[in-house]
This record gives C-alpha cells, structure tokens and sequence, in this order.
C-alpha cells in the first residue's frame, strides 16, 4: 500500500473558525486512513479548540518537522510556530494584528514545506483580510488573499481560481476585478489557459477523457453575436485551439442552463468568464440554511489554486468572527478541500 | 367561496411540446379545484395530444367565447382559432411558418381576453423564435419574444422580468443584451424600478412585509468601491430611495451568497442586475438531470413578466422541438406558472 500523504493544514486566522473546524475534521478517523494531516500554526490555540468542540482528550503533539509526527487518530500533530504569546488575553472573534501575523506565518511555513517536499499538499482555513494586511503593514507588505501569497511565494503567473463541490467543478477566466473589467479580460489567450488548467486538473484528480465545457460571457452566449461578440471573437477560437490539442472543449454554452448539466453529470468541469458566474452556481448548489432552525447548515466546497507548483486547496468560506470559539462553526467545507487535497496528491 | 379565475393557456408552438405539457398539466383534477383553465389554439392539436399522453377519453370542448366553457375535469376547453389547416400533413419537432403563426395568433387573442377581463391572467407555452419571425415576416412584423409582443400590444414601457421557483423569486434589471451593455443598464431610477415591481409582485403573491434583497453587480458586490463603483454610484442610492418610500430593500448584497440566502427563506425576491446573475441559480435548482436514466427529470422554474397591465406567467424553458410529440416531456413548469397565475389573480 501506499504511504498516506503528508497533508499541511494552516489554521487560519487563529481569531476565526479555523481552528475549531480543524479539530472537527480530524475527530473522523477515516481521515486518518487516507492521509497523514498535519497543522501548522499555533499548539496552544489547537488545544483551546480541542476543548471547546468537546474533544478534551485529543493530545495535541507539537513538533518542529513533518517527520516527527505521529499522525494517528487521537493525536493532532502541530507543526508550532509560537505565534500566540499569551492565550489569556487573546480574544476570538476579534480582527487583530497578532492573528493576522500568525495566520500569514502558517501559510508562508506550508508553502516551505510543500516546496521542499516534506509536505504533499496545503489545505488552506481562512484568513482575514484586514488582519493579515494589518500584520504585513509593518513588513511594508501588502496581499489581497492566499491566492496572491502563493503566487508570490511560488513565483507562479499562470493561475486560476478553481471551485468544487463533490463533482461539480469551476475555474475562472478571471475573479476579483469588476465586471466590466472581467469583459475586458475574456482574451483567446487567457480562456485557452484557462481550458488547459481545467483539463490538467481534471486529468490530477484521475479523470480519464475530461470534458471541458466552456461557457458563454453573454446571456445564451451571445446568440451567434446577437448580445455580445466575445463568444466569436474569443471564446470559439480559444476552443478550437485547446481542442486542436487534443482536448475535449465543448462551447461555448449558455450560461444560465450549463450548471444543471454540470450538476447532471455532463462536464467534468466548467471553465466560466467570470467570479459569479462559477460562484453563484457553486454557492447555492453548497451554501444551504436551514429554515427551521434558522442557521446555516451546510457551507460545503473547496477552493483549488490551479497553475502552482505545489498542491493547495482551501475552504471556500471567511472566519465566520461571529459564530467562531462555541464549536458550532461547520466543517464540511473544510473536509472537501482535505479530500480534494488527498485526490490530487495520489500518485505524486 | 370567490369563484374560480378563468386562466388561458397558450398552446405556444405546436410543434414543441406545449400542447402535450398542457394536457398533462390538465390531467390533475387539482387543477380544476384551484381554477378555469381554458385552452387558446387549436383544438386538432390537443386533440392529437391528448392521445398520444394516453388520455384519450379527455373531451377536447371547442368554444368560442369563455362564456361556453365547462371547466371540469376530463373536458379540456379550447377557445379554437381554427389555426392548423391539415393535421395529417402538420410535421411536430419542425420549425414552419404556420406553426409559428398559430403561437402568435394563440398569443394575441390571449391579451385580448385578458385586456377585456375575459380571463384572469395568460399563462404561455414556449414560442420558437424562428417560426415566429417566419410567421410575423408577412405581416411586416418582428418580435424576440412573448416578452416583446405582450408589451407591444399592452403599450406598456416599464416592464421586468421575474423568474420564479417556488418562493425563490428573481427579477432583471435587464435580460437581452450583452454582458457589457448590461453594466451600462445599472442605473438608479431603473433599479429604483425593478426594486418597485418586485415588492408590488410580492405584495400581489399575498406577502406582508416583502424582503427585497438586492444584489450588487461586481464581485462581493464591489468591497466599498475596491472592484466596480455600480453599488456606490447607481444601486446603493437607488436602495435608498426604495427604503424612503418604505420598501424594506436590503443590499448591495455580495452576488455569490445571496442565491443561499433567498433559498434560505431570508428574503422574498432578488433584484438582480443581468440575466444570468438570475438565471443561473434558478436553472441551477431547477433543472434537474437524472444521470441513471440520462435524460431531464424536472424543468421546473415560472417566468412572470411583472409591470404589464395584465397578469402574465410562463413556462421557463423552451419548445423542446427533439422531444415533442412522444408526451414525454415534463410539465412541472406549465404547473409552475399556472399555479403562480392563480396566486397572482387571487383579490382581483
């Protein structure tokens, strides 16, 4: 059999749900069976978590390399970094530069280590924005989010913004830039990228003949040039050369029906024109209240950096300030990304 | 006990499938309880429907007027305009010009019972935009859509459209135009607007208190201007002036979670700010492909043109020209929109 792969998980901004959902995900032993998780971040902020999501007998084993884990169900080990001085006067649910730095830190150690190889892959909590860049201020500093960190840290260009839910998966042509400006960046090249990420992804997680559907940026893509030209000038063409490389890109499709056919089961993945045209579908497909008990039930779906040289999935929710330290925060999320983390590190 | 609304259905085209959707629409006696459905087309064609949806012992009564109608169950009441002249040769699944001139005319006298207060409201079957314009060609005419006609022949200028799926309620700032043009389209008295038209549409559903939510247009609805200044410049003023004639409009709402929120029950209608902003998730929800049987379970969703002079819902997808003709295609949608017609006649 197999080792069971090495998987970092960073804790998030330790203010946040972070913690407290990773100690849940790893209260499964099946997670166990399939890959050997290790935290990076904070021991005593592990421990306070342990406590409060009532598991009190969880030993939290601190270490200072991968190697010296236990990695067994029962024991969570945590690569320590010291980064909260006194767990006393720490306070969740606050934005803080403290938590800002700390959750940077863990990301910046994953990064490290999945680079050097002690790790397979980097399973990302949240950050908080205002923290983080309230910590990288005095480092004259400044990064929007985990994606643009990596990037940096990788020395990566060529990325895109993956979403998944089970087996329903999107990758952007572009994410945090206006609409109008997203318009502007539906180009041949980058669509094309994008169609060769998604592919290559999908080939990652084992799939054996994916099929790429690519959507419109136009409502019923453009109807032959009706509403919007891109499709013609862009999109088709960035289609015929993907599949002149052998690649099975279909589209450009109407947009508003070809989420129920990904839902169907008829792409493997959908490569999309912009941020809420891959994260509408995603959240209200993963994102689900509950009406009788008035509160959120279910935030399923993990966020895929595709492009880097290393391996890193993330929750696909923030830190949830408000509900985080009672132990209610859901995990589902971040149990999709360890289990999409585990796919894409098999056979590595 | 209020006497039942008299609600005319629109065959649509009849070489798609809504002669036999309706048929199987009337094949509930439930139906009967909750209202008068009466036919608008061509009682050959649903004749020929009811028989191959293996109802043939439905009466298929042909009148003239409303008046004559017997509105039981197991008679199906056409208000027969005599539009198909030989069934024999009249091919199902193709697009004709008689076909296409059938809809229309099925269309026209509908408005015309509704604006004579013959009927309580139009529910439409699927037109084909090709035979239509085949069709209207004669006539020198040209219309994209029912959308177009029902505002011609109302002289109606401020209209939106609503998509609904059971209580998870939609409605368009624009719908036909390209993604670019769209983001020109955000502005404050037209926003203003559609927030107007989908509180009233609620307030006429029978809702109290309605809860519009409003989305923004950029991703997390712009973050304070960082991406996109719409929210700043056009929507939040227009939220403003809606809440200063006490509408409880809620926004700008981050795009991606909103559609979570309004499935969650939190409001009782979206504005949103293009097409697909709204119709991905509703199709997303709606349409519902078996992947065992490999073919579409359901194609539920109701389109409610709102602003008209007359009340006005149909189905949400279209002719469906592949499957017609088999009475295997669905008719959760035709249910939908009749049932979302009989709440919106109910007081009037």
């Amino acid at each position: 059999m197999k080792k069971r792969a090495i998987i970092a998980i960073t804790m998030g901004d330790p203010a946040g749900s972070g913690p407290e959902i990773t100690v849940k995900a790893l209260s499964d032993p099946a997670i166990y069976d399939k890959c050997r998780p290790l935290v990076v971040g904070d021991a005593s902020i592990i421990r306070q978590a342990s406590i409060f999501t009532d598991h009190p007998s969880f030993i939290i084993n601190e270490i200072n390399d991968p190697e010296e884990g236990t990695y067994t169900y029962g024991t969570i080990d945590v690569l320590h970094l010291g980064l909260i001085k006194d767990l006393e006067s720490f306070r969740i649910g606050e934005v803080s530069k403290e938590a800002g730095n700390a959750a940077f830190a863990s990301v910046v150690k994953a990064i490290e280590l999945a680079k050097e190889k002690k790790v397979a892959a980097i399973v990302t909590n949240a950050l908080n924005k205002e923290a983080l860049n309230l910590a990288l201020a005095d480092k004259g500093l400044h990064f929007d989010g985990h994606t643009e960190i990596l990037a940096t840290y990788t020395n990566c260009r060529k990325y895109a913004m993956m979403l998944a839910l089970d087996d329903f998966r999107v990758v952007h042509v572009s994410t945090h830039v206006s609409l109008k400006q997203a318009c502007e960046r539906v180009r041949k090249e980058r669509v094309r990228e994008v169609i060769e990420l998604g592919y290559r992804a999908c080939l990652d997680l084992g799939i054996e003949s994916p099929r790429v559907g690519v959507c419109g940026l136009n409502p019923h893509a453009g109807e032959n040039g009706l509403f919007g030209d891109e499709e013609i000038k862009e999109i088709i063409p960035a289609i015929e050369e993907a599949k002149k490389a052998g690649i099975n890109a279909i589209g450009p499709l109407p947009p508003d029906s070809a989420f129920s056919a990904l839902h169907g089961g008829l792409y493997d993945i959908l490569v999309c024109m912009y941020h809420d045209q891959g994260h509408i579908p995603v959240k209200t497909l993963g994102f689900n209240y509950d009406r009788k008990h008035q509160e959120w039930q279910a935030v399923k779906g993990v966020n895929i950096t595709l492009g880097l040289p290393i391996i890193r999935t993330s929750v696909d929710h923030g830190t949830d300030f408000v509900h985080a330290g009672k132990g209610t925060s859901n995990e589902a999320s971040l149990v999709n990304a360890l289990e999409y983390a585990i796919a894409l590190s098999a056979d590595k």
